[in-house]
């Protein structure tokens, strides 16, 4: 018991730690009950690990009782450094941060195609983290994880790529590979989760232990935080929004079946009838087509505006599934591109409103968040802030035991 | 910490010892890690209190080392009575367990009819549980607590009804009016959640931490298990399956909405289409309608059969959303009427497998469970039990501080 007890106790104070930015010792154990004495123990440990600094209060509010200054204990920033990666359809995103959660660099480049083989990808990406630590005028070797989120269907624990949009390879040991051949933990999940992941760690879901992310790029992707954690499923194939079926014997969608949410909203199914529009340049590039399309349904086009208003009518119908198998408090729509302004409209939210169970109390709250890919990466990075933590409070565990 | 630590170890290890049956307290020290001697001040308090009693081991194993009888700890069935109620369309079905979750009496009765106001139906179940207390000669008011499941949108926190089928009226504060009326305390929860419950307790969903319950009668329940907990919603409204929506403008439902599961799958919407099958008697009950329309379909008539089908396709598309977003362990398919055989088809269970995301890996195991009223109703008293054990844990937490 007293071990599990200090081991609780070093993740309770540490997360803590993080969670209040400076924090005196005395606070720290009116806020999670445990003695004086043990925090005081513990957070020497920290202290002497590296993992926390002491630093003093502002001169301004000296300790009269005692005459001399308070100190407060805060992350060390430079204890660790931790990348996050997003893979696009396009590109790589990479943001570098310290162990604080201070971002230190940043790094953006083209992918040379949008399906790679793993060692490929996989070395486009150690390229891309050689750059981006470069900027700050350090190694690979200096940093301590990374955290990368890639669409499709990911088994977090393992770093196993079941499959992905990414990738011309099924069942991959991507984060083994990663790892392999970047001398650094490597960490995947789902990018739909890894935004779930920031939006707990710093945006709209931290004061919030039930909700949903849904996010809009090429694909239509979940993130689940349900009690306070990340839900991934018991395969790592959970929160597989994109192919829940809408329709019986539907539409064809990419993963070969039928009538999947994304044969009805995404870009491609969008293209499928765009061919009716009159006027669309049916040569053009799929995302000059698309904007075509979406201009032709904003300027009053009937045919346009039936295309883009069936998408949200099952973009809507879909999120209702959703608020009715969960009944979350919150739903964050996250995305970046305005290219999808049209499923995060008030009417879209409206139907959805009237597509589920009604109650007399206020249905969850919908909010859109848009964001760019850097703060895609900013979730893989908070993810690999989480590992990185872990790694070294099991370092901590090992040297008491 | 000290207390917070106490109040974690008593329910730990009530926990530990009904899951058990019987356990020498070593072995509880030994299974959470808590002390042996905090163990034994724990189980001093839980004996004094009347909650669990100690048992000499079989005398065919004596403990050598000491020469003296070996001593197991194990629930005190007598400590309480709790009892679990079902409230079906038609009828009252009651179950009475000891502490322990030994059944000691059953009712089962007639509903005076199948919607009533909350007043009719709490007088209908008091005096139910008073014929279920006098078959062993006791009285309502030396029962402990009182569970009941009911369909319908229940906040089981509160013990308030958004909606039942079996209400005439809306935002209901049934748990209140129940418990005032009987004198006794009351939890009310959505049927489907406590089938939920009956299956972690003691079903087939004993060793699994995340599983779904699908529960068919005239309407279809969902219960969620997350982590090893039930998972609610933050309104009460979660686990709302009967009503995704399954066809954009679809089929209408009784809830006032189109295109609902149920309005495909629910006996009333398989006889919107029957009047199409030849030699179909309009004018039969409708519970006779439905037998006569699988009658028919089972030998052969294809438009019986056309009807069956669609509702099976439909079931097993919703079952592969449920499998998509959650990607649970198990999935228990339960109730007790042959009338929904063909929901619970191997070609209705192939269905979904097909259409759900296909990777390399086993999908998730299905298993039908039929049981009968009785046990909607043991799901019940489980919940009442763990409302009754933590209303004496609680008395202890507030003893000792």
């Amino acid at each position: 018991m007293a071990v599990m007890q200090r081991e609780y106790g070093r993740r309770t104070l540490l997360r803590e730690i993080r969670k209040a930015g400076r924090i005196p010792r005395i606070e720290l154990s009116g806020l999670t009950g445990i003695s004086r004495a043990t925090v005081t123990t513990i957070t020497a440990e920290f202290l002497s690990d590296g993992l926390v600094e002491e630093v003093s209060r502002d001169e301004g509010e000296p300790d009269s009782r005692r005459g001399r200054p308070r100190v407060d204990l805060k992350i060390r920033g430079a204890a660790h450094l931790v990348v996050g990666v997003k893979i696009s359809h396009h590109k790589l995103s990479l943001v570098l941060l310290d162990f604080e959660g201070e971002q230190l660099a940043t790094e953006e480049c083209d992918l040379s195609r949008p399906v790679s083989s793993p060692e490929e990808l996989a070395a486009e990406i150690r390229q891309a983290v050689s750059r981006l630590a470069g900027h700050i005028g350090r190694e690979p070797g200096d940093i301590s994880g990374i955290g990368i989120g890639i669409a499709g269907i990911v088994e977090a624990n393992d770093g196993f790529v079941h499959w992905s949009p990414s990738l011309s390879a099924r069942n991959v040991e991507l984060g083994g590979l990663l790892t392999g051949m970047l001398g650094v933990p490597c960490f995947i999940d789902n990018d739909a989760n890894l935004v779930a992941v920031a939006e707990h760690t710093f945006g709209l879901g931290r004061d919030h232990s039930d909700f949903l992310v849904v996010t809009i790029e090429s694909g239509v992707g979940l993130g689940m935080v349900i009690g306070g954690a990340l839900y991934r499923g018991t395969r790592g194939c959970g929160a597989e929004f994109g192919h829940t079926k809408v329709q019986l014997n539907g539409a064809l969608c990419r993963c070969g079946q039928r009538g999947c949410l994304e044969a009805y909203v995404a870009d491609y199914a969008l293209l499928r009838e765009a061919t009716l529009v009159s006027g669309q340049d049916a040569h053009a590039d799929p995302a000059k087509r698309v904007e075509n399309l979406l201009d032709a349904a904003r300027a009053g086009d009937a045919t346009a505006r039936s295309i883009v208003d069936r998408a949200g009518q099952i973009f809507a119908m879909g999120l209702a599934n959703l608020v009715n198998i969960f009944d979350p408090e919150l739903i964050i729509l996250a995305g970046e591109q305005m290219q999808f302004d049209h499923l995060y409209s008030d009417a879209v939210i409206d139907t959805m409103r009237k597509s589920i169970v009604q109650v007399d109390k206020a249905p969850p709250e919908v909010v859109v968040h848009k964001w760019g890919d850097l703060m895609w990466a900013r979730g893989a990075a908070a993810y690999a802030l989480d590992k990185v933590s872990e790694m070294a409070l099991e370092r901590l565990d090992e040297h008491a035991a």
